[in-house]
């Protein structure tokens, strides 16, 4: 028998026929094929079905073609869960544009840095918004063309800043636009600001293959069919809404837009649409949990959540299982596309009582089916730690949905990285069953409504007052929003500022939501070589707070 | 602002943190990491955890390597529905080489074929075929090593053909092999082989990134999740179980083996182990409708039953629904991984009654989400033909679940994916809401026990028999087996040979089921040069076979 060693690497070549490069548009024409008059989003009054959104997506594509708009183009949305924004996540990256979606809740500085940064060549917003858009547009130094989302269901607020309105954009536009895959499944799929670990916002840039692979990992992770029924909950600006535009695709489920959570709008979306799934940060389980008796409405399927950012308490957890809702705990960073990590859930779990399956649900559990590496090892050495579910460690990641990296911050990138692994920063312990729990997040980051604070933003904002001389922010746990800044200060001597003072300069240096809820005036714990210990200091904040000093 | 055009293309390149070859094998890691102690395998008194299953596999590699097993190498496997055969779908790939798992109803000539085409390096061999495998064996220019799959589930039929067995094999490997991702999820994992539309057997190369990517199709195309208890009645070396295998570890469900599809063996899996899950050709159905009351037994689960090959006849499809069973079907070629095409079902489809539901249920219906394209074009032009249901074409897939092509084939590669499409061979219709419907399977195979019959290959030995002048062979419906061959055979003058010593003579030279089940003489339809037209051949055959005569 004559031998051919190099026998599997010749005349099995790529072809148009056998390699096409991922992409989670494709998810959409599937579905529009498969299910055109099934309806992929409701939003109110308005409906539209996998057909109709695919053909609008197409009109955006389009119309956003005929302006110059395409490969190395970014295309700012600020909108909230809107059928808009939903369309936004295939029609932009038809174009081969990039969609940055941005934080409705940030500051016009904020606004003005990332459209600046990440080069908008063009911006939707959403009417309700113009008041923090048209500052933010007044600071751009050139000015880009807007397009208003005028949203029936914004109830009239806001003014118009644009040229025309999005359903006009989309007239321009032909609803057979002929998009294709990318030429490479790593080209920027979409753009992702996140505050990190330092003030000024970074730019997470997302891949096409980590996009669609995420879409599916959600699938596998979370045992979804094409009979979903999703409610947005969970902002699509935040990680491009845990991926789940394109899952909600990829099965041709249905979309329930939500422009502002209430207890009313879940319970209604629940009852009226039968919604089976909702994802956020535990401010959306305590909708649920604190809606009043006129609120609550009786529903007979399973509604199964996904919540991540902090642990669900066990009182949350036996309410909410009590009132048909089934909590996963999840978490992620916009490093890792959303949820990367899951607390996989064993069936004999549920024979234990609510406490004890609370102790184990506040893990965040293993990685993604689709992320192929999580590890809680050695910030330095990346050595892992004994899996004893004591001895802390950073959690690391490495696999197809981590990022590119941060958009023209390549010092950044290179440190987030390093090794060959992606750095959270946040520090966890790895129990024995190999489940990670985080212990402390990452030392600069509070948790507030589901969005990351840095602490050293705000401290820089602080330290420019003149009467502080020293100060740290951290964490305090807060029942409606998971965490809230709390500042501690130290006065230059004969200082006579108050704490009222102090958070109103806060406010108008910074996004409302970032600012400290309260300022304790006292000593910080320091290093030998100044430097302020994190740590300690919220150790001394939960001792005053149990305390009732703060 | 400063415009940088390249923005997204500087500083975000691929690292080991981002970027990873896809490959199934990982699936496997993180079910061993997640649910190390839940039974992944069950085979009669054997039972075999996550864990378990990864250090079976990661000893088989170990043990492999050691023998110079390696990229480029070929492994084969002969084996049924065993422990042994999933644990190589992962320990092969976890060294680099291929897996080739042979059919087990070839005949001792196809099985040296391949053997010696595919250059295996060894091989696996459960006892059960040990008559087989020694005949071919025999016939190989080269000894290669073999390894006998003792399984005591067998009833100790056959003899051990090999130096050791399978357990005494693992037990040299190392079950902390360190075993890596491929260098190019491009690379081969597999290689199966199919009877083609020619006669000698072709090669089919799958890639890492496609047997990956239909794990997960697999998962959202039937929407499965962790709590799948899967039962092997589909053969394992059928296109890898339809990438069921990988499917299985990507979930962390339940693999339930099975040496011989019975209606005994899956009502009692069903009951004893809860299954919820199967695939199998229509036979697999016929067990299930045609069990007797003592095989028959009661179960409260929905099962839900995967079956391609032909379509499920309304008749089944009413018997099945009211037993508690769920009959998807599906429609795939060893070429696209198995299953890539879904009949995915509309809810509103439930209302209408079972002849209707059964209507819409033979179509084959619509891509996998994770074939990027499918349609029904004119053979040569590819132009697609309209959505009439009524214009045939042929079936044409291009997408990531396209194999690489065949093994040392250049030619019938580059056939088989020119112009950037699959070329199935299969001709069917589109309908209007965009389902595809098989009207003929491809001009010269014959599906029969869910087994690829090439009519050319048994044309040529009948053509051998010297009374032999014509023939063609065309499939007839089956009850039990879907279709078998029937032979139409012109004899030359004089000649006296019957229909049991022409049937005879097929056995004495092809695989057993593929021998013709009956013979006619008569004249054969031919076009003016004499080329037999089968499609009128099946017609005559059909008529035959209407008015009794056949």
């Amino acid at each position: 028998m004559s031998r051919t060693p190099r026998k599997y690497d010749e005349h099995l070549d790529k072809t148009p026929a056998n390699f096409v490069p991922l992409t989670p548009v494709q998810f959409l024409e599937r579905a529009a094929h498969a299910y055109p008059d099934k309806i992929a989003v409701i939003h109110g009054q308005r409906r539209y079905t996998w057909r109709e959104t695919y053909a609008r997506a197409r009109r955006l594509a389009s119309a956003l073609t005929k302006r110059g708009i395409g490969k190395g183009s970014t295309v700012a949305v600020m909108a909230s869960n809107t059928p808009e924004l939903y369309e936004a996540h295939f029609g932009v990256p038809m174009t081969g544009a990039v969609l940055n979606a941005l934080n409705v809740r940030l500051s016009a500085d904020d606004i003005a840095f990332i459209l600046e940064h990440g080069e908008a060549e063009i911006l939707f917003t959403d009417r309700e918004f113009s008041t923090t858009v048209r500052k933010a547009l007044e600071k751009l130094g050139t000015p880009i063309p807007v397009i208003d989302i005028d949203d029936p269901e914004a109830g009239g607020v806001g003014e118009r800043l644009g040229e025309m309105d999005y359903e006009s954009f989309l007239a321009e536009g032909d609803p057979a636009f002929a998009w294709t895959p990318p030429a490479d499944e790593w080209d920027a799929i979409t753009l992702n600001y996140t505050s990190g670990t330092t003030g000024n916002p970074k730019g997470v840039v997302y891949h096409y293959r980590g996009a669609y692979l995420n879409a599916l990992g959600n699938v596998a992770a979370w045992g979804l069919n094409h009979e979903i029924v999703y409610l947005w909950t969970l902002p699509m600006f935040h990680c491009n809404g845990w991926c789940f535009p394109w899952t909600l695709a990829a099965l041709a489920g249905t979309n329930v837009c939500c422009r502002k959570v209430s207890a009313d709008a879940i319970f209604g979306a629940i009852v009226d649409h039968g919604v089976t799934h909702f994802c956020g940060a535990p401010i959306v389980l305590g909708f649920v949990i604190n809606a009043s008796d006129a609120e609550r409405r009786p529903f007979d399927q399973t509604v199964n959540v996904m919540t991540a950012a902090a642990p669900p308490p066990a009182a949350v957890l036996a309410r909410m299982a009590a009132e048909g809702f089934k909590v996963t705990h999840a978490y992620g960073l916009t490093e890792v596309y959303g949820p990367a990590t899951i607390c996989a859930w064993h069936s004999e779990w549920d024979a234990l009582d609510m406490e004890e399956q609370a102790r184990l649900k506040a893990r965040q559990g293993v990685r993604y089916p689709v992320q192929e590496g999580m590890m809680v090892a050695h910030p330095e050495t990346l050595e892992p730690v004994p899996w004893d579910g004591e001895t802390m460690g950073e959690v690391f990641y490495r696999g197809n949905i981590t990022m590119r990296g941060y958009l023209k911050n390549p010092a950044a990138t290179e440190k987030a990285l390093a090794g060959g692994w992606f750095h959270t920063g946040d520090l966890g312990v790895m129990h024995p069953d190999g489940y990670i729990q985080l212990k402390d997040r990452s030392k600069d980051i509070i948790i507030s409504g589901g969005e990351n604070i840095s602490s050293i933003e705000v401290e820089g904002v602080l330290y420019r007052h003149p009467d502080v001389v020293a100060c740290g922010v951290v964490a305090r746990p807060d029942d409606t929003w998971g965490e809230t800044p709390v500042a501690v200060v130290e006065l230059r001597d004969g200082a006579t500022v108050t704490e009222a003072e102090l958070i109103a300069f806060c406010r108008e240096n910074l996004t409302h939501y970032k600012c400290p809820r309260d300022v304790i005036f006292d000593a910080l714990p320091k290093t030998s070589t100044g430097k302020i210990q994190k740590f300690l200091l919220r150790e001394h904040v939960r001792r005053l707070i149990a305390a009732g000093e703060a």
